[in-house]
């Protein structure tokens, strides 16, 4: 299971393309589920390495993952968060929109197992990485992909994990000595939850709905909505993904 | 399949997760082996909706989805792509090197089944996007996740994905009448193959070589490597990942 080299055929049965969307659709951002279980070495390597399985442009492999188990660096990182909190509270002009912010829990940093500190450097293999020439912003591109493949193989493996936005990434590269050059892309919280939510925290305490997938997506060009002229039995599709 | 609501247990058997594991390894960025076999409506929308149940920041959702099929279209991405591979072959100094790069095959826009161009709206369910206020690039991170969920429901479905990281995002504006507020973030080319090599071509053709996980991952700060006296086992962990 660790290894690429052991997966030669090309074909999944039922139950393993399950197992994919099964992770896809069940993953949840966990803030507040965390339980003190220890996360098996095994598992923990096993889901890093599925991150370092992620694309990257150029086959550059630009990610660096820092583990953080230590108190007082979840600390520093905390202060930030409560600090950067505060901010965005006053950015919101709606008082009851501000009331609901307030009281939603955004982050596990304490309470998870493990803390890991996603970073892009830029600089790995380069100068010249194939592929960046046009777009130097596919490098960080490729550290999210990285990111998505750990939370997803982490689903799996029964761990939830939730990313922290709410921090300043100077303030981060101070507390964990990271150098200039390099930027942290992800602060993530990683451990055994009680459970897995089966909506999203923001979908099921009404802060925003889930779309519907006909409306992100569109055919030959921005805003030609796909309907029944153009994609024939389209509304079929989409009600069954609903 | 198809829905989250369907997903209410939180364990994995063995060829659920081996099945995650399976896709994360074995996807590739598929340049030449595109066949001309049609992806029937459901399969594609089945990958579409994985997309577009990725994580995002404070729930904005902010991915969509242009799908083309226009031979045209694709001609002009073509077009865009030729220019800026022209200009990157200049940015190579070193000669072998250059030989190098000139023999790879770098895209299928032309004979994958159909071309989807992903991108990122920064206004969806603005101004303030919570969790998007300390760090704005989680916005497009979000897309990032949406983008690996996609590359790993096509490959359990038999599909592989090329993404096209050559291309003029201000022509691929003009080309899709992507207003300018929005940013394209992905041009992928997906579609049926002969095969999925067993390794990425860049490493197959000794372009860039894997790293190997420790040589990514450090221990409470950047730069401090994970050994046997900071985390016991370590070795024997990481040679297995090898």
């Amino acid at each position: 299971m660790i290894s690429d080299k052991k997966h030669d055929t090309n074909s999944f049965t039922d139950d393993e393309k399950s197992g994919l969307y099964k992770a896809i659709f069940s993953r949840r951002d966990i803030r507040s589920q965390f339980i003190s279980k220890e996360i098996p070495d095994e598992v923990l390597f096993r889901i890093l390495n599925a991150a370092h399985h992620a694309p990257s442009v150029g086959f550059s492999q630009p990610w660096s993952f820092i583990l953080i188990k230590n108190h007082e660096t979840r600390l520093k990182v905390k202060e930030s968060f409560v600090k950067e909190r505060e901010k965005s509270i006053k950015m919101i002009n709606n008082e009851s929109r501000k009331d609901e912010y307030i009281k939603l829990k955004l982050e596990g940093i304490i309470e998870s197992s493990i803390n890991i500190c996603v970073t892009y450097d830029p600089t790995r293999f380069g100068p010249f990485v194939l592929g960046r020439t046009s777009i130097p912003e596919t490098g960080i591109y490729s550290v999210c992909c990285a990111i998505q493949n750990l939370w997803l193989a982490a689903r799996t493996e029964g761990l939830g994990l939730g990313w922290v936005s709410i921090v300043n990434n100077q303030e981060l590269k101070k507390i964990l000595a990271i150098p200039e050059y390099v930027n942290p892309v992800a602060y993530l919280c990683l451990g055994y939850v009680n459970e897995f939510p089966e909506k999203p925290d923001l979908e099921s305490s009404g802060w925003l709905k889930r779309m519907s997938l006909n409306e992100v997506t569109y055919f030959e060009k921005w805003n030609k909505k796909i309907n029944n002229e153009n994609w024939s039995g389209i509304d079929e599709l989409i009600k069954k993904t609903n």
